[in-house]
């Protein structure tokens, strides 16, 4: 079945209620790193939802936690990049990513004397909050880090189309990581019913129509010197670097980030036109709590640097906060695990 | 389509990997509990899955942030109740519900003097945080709430019967709140595709399962005497009573509580055999932050001890920690809103 063109999704879904104001807020945050000649990563996190009711009650769900979106955020912000951090709603988000609302809680004493009650953070809690807590608050008061959420896989593509809109801009200068588990099949929008189906009348068919492929006219029209990484997540070992090399043949585009569901916290595959590259944490460093997404960044921030060089443009900062205005320190080679 | 019976859905669906463990938990917790006398709720909360893949990567589920099962859970507590809080992993819990992870984070404050680093709640934080903090550490402390987890519909089945099996010795003394979003269809697992589905092979047509009611066993064989809460969520204002009423009269249990999407917040129809009484609040109300879940919970916990009161069981206390052992207290009679 044919799945239609991307400006016919876009004619046929409406852009979401908020979506003039995300836009605002993306244009302004922008301009501003622009100006300063920052780099930007535009960071996508979480899976996208296919409504089956127009009053939601059912809808399909691409299975994603915001794992590696979250935690390469920070990464980014670490190597002096802003992040446009665009997630699911719910899902993981830097820094309050190490911690579940319980583990805060459990974290807090509370004294009351007298009039005065003061809550204060446990001292044995004090060495794993200070420091994400200290990272957090640098990259907020920077204005570093904007946070955008979606839903559904129609509100994903409105705001992905207004980030690209504002960040060709920066040209050679953005970074597109697109980590989303966005839905390959959708339910066109005159098929979905109103109401909530009714058990009563049986169990129902769901027909599914497969949505365009984004990454055609992002790679080609939106954002053509922007360095674009995205990511394939398989489950079966023998599609995994085939499928991400054809990815990469048809959109052109700068990476494929290609991983397994079973092992996709320890390993993953990075591949560009030139080679194929893996990343593997060794089982001292998983047990140790290594993210392999401070390795995947790293990987590809030498290689944004290496895409930049021809233009001239200062490299980023590595583990700086947004300096702005004043030149940029080269990050400091290495060579990832 | 004919749903297949519960016997066939547990012969069908192993248990989860977690299974052993999460029994033995509620078998101590209920027991410990049983011992003191006292009252037990199992809230169930949040929506279930059903994955279309084995290795699963999409899912359908149910809309269900876990609002109305967190929040109720905190009033059953007030109220004097232990809790087995049976919820969607990721879902909101109570106290935590309170506050998003970048919130918490917002409220702190850090202060590096020397080799010594605290952290503490901002004053005016303190205010909103501390009663939130004061109970949720009274819980914890007085082992009054049990925490279990489930992601797909088999699992959430699979729980439920065994808090069931658990809940049976208390007799009139259980409620069940079962306010979790659970899927009316699934995908028999012989027709679950093992691999991540192709979108190269055009987009798939699911073809769903009636799950089969497990009210049915639940109030007929499970637990008897229990005092069982069902919940109908609908977007059609015109079936909304109708449904609830049916339900009641099919499966003989206690209490409806019957909602619609669009106003749930603010607006609930509690369904009896005898009555249908609605639950609105004010506009006031909504706006500084009144849960309509107090009210519900506190009607509930009324109609809870009338049906407790032929067995000569004592009523619940009200607004107090666990007391074991000591006679409770008469709940204050009040006419909900």
């Amino acid at each position: 079945m044919a799945s239609g063109t991307w400006e016919e999704f876009f004619a046929a879904h409406l852009p979401p209620p908020d979506f003039e104001d995300n836009r605002s807020l993306l244009k302004e945050f922008c301009e501003r790193h622009d100006q300063y000649g920052n780099r930007i990563a535009l960071v996508t996190s979480g899976g996208t939802t296919v409504p089956l009711e127009h009053n939601t009650v059912r809808f399909v769900d691409n299975f994603s936690a915001g794992t590696r979106g979250s935690a390469s955020a920070e990464y980014f912000l670490e190597h002096g990049y802003a992040v446009i951090f665009m997630h699911r709603q719910k899902s993981l988000e830097p820094f309050t990513r190490h911690f579940s609302g319980q583990k805060l809680l459990d974290m807090l004493d509370i004294q009351e004397r007298g009039p005065n009650t003061t809550i204060t953070v446990k001292p044995d809690s004090v060495d794993v909050l200070a420091p994400i807590l200290l990272r957090y608050k640098a990259a907020h008061s920077a204005g570093a880090i904007l946070h955008v959420s979606f839903t559904t896989v129609s509100e994903y593509f409105w705001l992905l189309r207004a980030a690209c809109e504002c960040l060709t801009n920066l040209g050679p200068r953005a970074v597109l990581y697109l980590a989303a588990a966005v839905s390959d099949f959708y339910i066109p929008k005159d098929r979905v019913p109103t109401h909530k189906m009714q058990s009563a009348s049986g169990a129902p068919v769901i027909q599914l129509q497969l949505v365009p492929k984004m990454l055609a006219p992002l790679v080609n029209l939106w954002v053509p010197e922007a360095y674009v990484v995205s990511f394939k997540l398989e489950t079966d070992e023998n599609l995994l670097v085939p499928k991400a090399r054809a990815a990469l043949d048809k959109y052109k585009h700068k990476m494929v980030v290609a991983n397994l569901l079973q092992t996709r916290h320890h390993r993953v595959i990075l591949v560009t036109p030139d080679e194929t590259q893996e990343i593997l944490l060794t089982r001292e460093e998983v047990h140790a709590g290594v993210d392999i997404e401070a390795s995947i960044v790293l990987e590809l921030v030498r290689l944004h640097a290496e895409h930049l060089a021809p233009c001239g443009a200062p490299p980023a900062a590595p583990h700086g906060s947004l300096a702005p205005l004043a030149p940029h320190a080269p990050p400091t080679p290495r060579t990832p695990r």
